[in-house]
């Protein structure tokens, strides 16, 4: 059988949201087993979140440095392969260093760190381990995104012209008083920008996944809308890209009545592409002079796999994410060092840093130098 | 924590479809450890399959009846809990009454039995067992499903008058040659009925589920399109349920492009509610003199839950199967000998016998004798 | 220039619906000028509706008798060409019989009469005057519903296996108490069925014109949702076409939220087509191995005309129903005596027919007779 | 009765589109009679234009001077009431002064004039004149937008926050000749922007007009991406409004496969709405904490009228464009000049201007000065 791939988990204590997304995710596939964590600062919660996990209490660590130290202590067959960062942004950086020096493989959740700097930094600390380093970005891991991108990347589209990529929620379009939204607006915990570090970041790279091009303009507007909220809520920019491919962004947490509205729509000299997020199973291509036609999930005429169920079962974020552990797990397995990762991560980093500096300047044309 | 329940599975040896997607359930929530199957009367497929899952071997066994004898002579807190049967249909009712008879639950794919007279014999070994056993009507574990019943139960609707019932799909439009479409077409594996045992079934039980009613009256038109097949790959009926409901429920396989279409549409004195497997995340309601409401999944303005993320991360197929799972193994846990799963069971046989009848009669109206 | 159709109507006075929506549809090409009417049996309001709409005071008639005397004396080139019958049902008869019988073609609101065999006496009559009678199927005047038409008779989807046709709406849900619905819940002015001849007779049309099959039989079963009401609200049918194709017809007015839901899809053994009149400027095309086909209106891939604007000019039910009295108005050009239209009638009422007697006779097959 | 309203025509020779399109929405309601034109520069085309709309031929004019001399000669009764300027964009401002000075109301195709110093020129004879000047925003037309409006206008999103306003075709992704394409891509004739001037000023208008508040500044990126095209064939922008509304606004000709898709998604903050062109009846509302609502035309819940028809018959680009002439003729009646049209028209062109200056300028904001 293939080798079941050990996890350990740093956050996702009970009440947080992304860390038990994670699990679920790890969980689906049956190739991964989570046996350790140091899922909160507070001691009891990771007590009790191990326990309910089932977990050895004895590999439930009072926090990432220890977990780091018990587990290298244990025999090779034993300790965790790698750690799941789950945390708010602000420890993403440290954990990760701290488990890439124990000699431990990396998943992170995004952004990769607080800003451009520490990922610059990390981004050293993974090249000179040798070991693996992903970020999670779930929603590359839809098969109909991968699709995307090789229809592009096989000329079905033509030369890329224009790109639309949005991510619309709207969640905090009043004030609003939880964990989930507090260190999101908090910048010690979020980094310099609110809305486009958790969410404008997701559509950055899936317009670079899909298009096979680097961003490297942008001109941005980013706003704060909710009074008294200290990070951008909400933004727009122009962009450029690589090869005169031009484009506008889109993210918002202030749209009223929206959910999780990422989307993307590329078009080329000869045809078109179309994808949304809350409606993951389908595919919209155009063509010059042909109808529309609309791509479903894992129905034999697609080139790309990665589907559970026959066309026609919705798969969803859950099973997104899945596909996102299982490249991960394959990776390591295959003993590569796959350290794009970091590189993604540096360049979301420096997509924020960029739209930033640009927001300031009176959305100046700011060039993204990740 | 919560105790975790142990699964043994009978069917879903490598290459098969279902039982893939019953494991991918049971695991996602961490609630259910598969300990034992006996996944395929090919002893190395059965091997195989469970060392790709890494299962002990000496709990791969030959075949169900070695299977519950193994398992019972294993120590209490060892032992499997309960059941899960994933094989073709005629193989449903034995292994439910091996394993009832042995003492554990069972959690079986549906349809209940291969025919109406013996899923009545089961109904009275589940109630003389004591134990568990639930039908996986996959759909019913959508929780939009669920929030659609209880507008009905409370009156959103007002009472129900006319429902349109629909699972179509295109699939076996032209004669098809693989292990899936095989044992489906085929009398002596599959029952009576094709197309109308399959998926007909789900179309009824949502029908039933939704509205609450049950469905009385039956006067069907049952097709074989495809030349050579042998059981009905297309039909219609004309319904009746209690208290005055009408309706109309289509199954067909042969609706070329459709892939997975099951649909309800419940209309009452005041509102109505509609729903599409294949967009599951929406729940469309109607008044006689608001606008129409768009309920989307995980919201907050909803009454009933079993999300697992928050709203527009799609959920899909695999999650609203895991429900079902969730809550087989909560009624384990409770102690309680739940046997509505084969009220359900008799309830859909009988549906199938009575649309046989009625066709056979020149679509006259024939009763539904559960 | 093409020459300008002179039009009478018998029907339409203020108030009423759905003449105003055909003289909308007559004026809007150009080519059809309103000249003279008999709008009401109220005097006052014939006139009124005379002079609003611009007409010669001394071409208001009293009745419709009036009319025809009076107009068959005036010049040649002055008199009215065809009359146009937009009252309810019980008068379409008279009206269509005398106008006839005095030398004019006649364009008639559907049904063509009260009953069968009215309608079977209509028959005689077109064929005997050597006039052009026509009956306004509007939904027939879509162009996409044309080039579905053209797909199926140049075997796009193979041999037509089975066929929904629905005709859904929610406006009589409750007692409904103006003009329209009058009219259309009382027997002597709307014939034997309620819902099924006000838009099932549609549904039936629809799908008869786009398969390019005459419907055979029906099984039935019509209700009356609504305490007090005289005539059906709500029915669904099994049918049966020639050549082996199946399917089911439902209409209603008490499906709440509902507007003017008319759709048809047909399957066939290599694809399928899909068409809702609420969207009528989609056509969804199905293959067995291909995505699915999005045709929109007006693109130089599709076969057949009938557009006013681009694509992406969105085009409705005005248009549909000029494409109407465009084909009519060049019908009387051609001097050719088109009696289709009566025959198109004929099978209507002969559906309606077959409709009360299979309810009537618990859902009995019933065979259509024209 | 109501008086119509008399119209002469300057452009719409055969051949070209705009012109039939405006003489279909004139004719549709029976309110508005053309009396006279100066179809074309070709005398043969002039002459034939009239014929076939069966003008008398003494007033089918060589030129619009003639026209307006030669209708001016006319009895008061006889004359026309106003001319519709359906040319190129280069002819709007002669034909606009000289109709104007020559004492007729003008209601002019889009754009006023060819730019920005035109229009202010022509806002000052407008106003001398004391006639009216209207401008066929044809959009605007739509009963839905204006529920928008209406909605937006008395609170029902709150404080409006952002807009996106998008207006996307692909029919000039390749290099097109052919009339429409012709002068739309010629500076001389089109203006100093193609597609932003051509359509982007409908995205610019509906903004501003379902919002009711003035765009004030814009950060712009125009391309061309046709090879050998000479005017912008695409373009996006960043813009603020009063108040502190931000949005972005696109525009595209070179976006395969799209048809014709204008749309707007306004968000306040206590609501959204979202109104799509190709899907006219059809405007999606949205709320903090309830369902989306879907309101659809003609229903009795909306506040504003202009629909012909019940809800689901659908209502499409003519019928907007007929609203338009509708309003328009009910302005000659009224007697009051009505000056706003210019208005628009000069906010018009001082937003494509002001687009032009800022991509000229690498995207720095603009201000839009009218």
């Amino acid at each position: 059988m293939t080798r079941k791939i050990r996890m350990g988990m740093v956050g996702g204590g009970q009440g947080a949201f992304i860390g038990e997304v994670h699990r679920l995710a790890a969980r689906l596939d049956g190739q991964i087993d989570l046996v350790c964590g140091a899922f909160s600062r507070d001691a009891d919660n990771c007590k009790a979140t191990g326990a309910a996990l089932g977990l050895d209490p004895t590999r439930c660590y009072a926090d990432y440095n220890a977990m780091m130290a018990g587990e290298a202590a244990l025999p090779k067959d034993m300790r965790m392969d790698f750690v799941a960062i789950v945390t708010p942004n602000h420890v993403h950086f440290p954990v990760a260093k701290a488990a890439l020096e124990a000699g431990f493989h990396v998943l992170s959740d995004k952004p990769a760190t607080l800003n451009l700097k520490e990922a610059q930094t990390l981004r050293k600390i993974v090249k000179a381990s040798g070991k693996s380093y992903g970020l999670t970005h779930t929603y590359l891991g839809y098969p109909l995104v991968n699709e995307a991108r090789h229809i592009v990347e096989s000329g079905g589209i033509g030369k890329v012209r224009k790109v639309y990529a949005e991510y619309i929620q709207g969640w905090l379009a009043t004030e609003v008083d939880n964990k989930q939204a507090d260190w999101r607006t908090d910048p010690a915990r979020s980094g310099g920008s609110g809305c486009m570090g958790d969410i404008g970041t997701h559509a950055h790279n899936l317009a670079e996944f899909v298009t096979g091009k680097r961003m490297t303009h942008v001109a941005a507007d980013l706003s704060i809308f909710v009074d008294g909220r200290r990070l951008d809520d909400d933004g727009s920019c122009l962009f450029r890209m690589e090869d005169g491919v031009k484009g506008t962004l889109s993210a918002s947490q202030v749209c009223v009545g929206n959910e999780n509205s990422l989307s993307i729509r590329v078009y080329g000299e000869t045809g078109g592409l179309e994808w949304h997020q809350e409606e993951p199973n389908t595919l919209i291509r155009t063509y010059l002079d042909k109808p529309t036609e609309v791509l479903r999930a894992a129905n034999g005429y697609l080139t790309q796999g990665g589907y559970r169920t026959p066309p026609g079962h919705p798969e969803g974020y859950i099973e997104a994410f899945a596909n996102v552990y299982l490249d991960f797990a394959d990776t390591i397995r295959s003993g590569a060092a796959a350290s794009t990762g970091i590189d993604g991560g540096v360049r979301g980093m420096a997509f924020v840093e960029a739209l930033l500096k640009s927001s300031n300047k009176n959305s100046k044309w700011v060039e993204i130098k990740a």
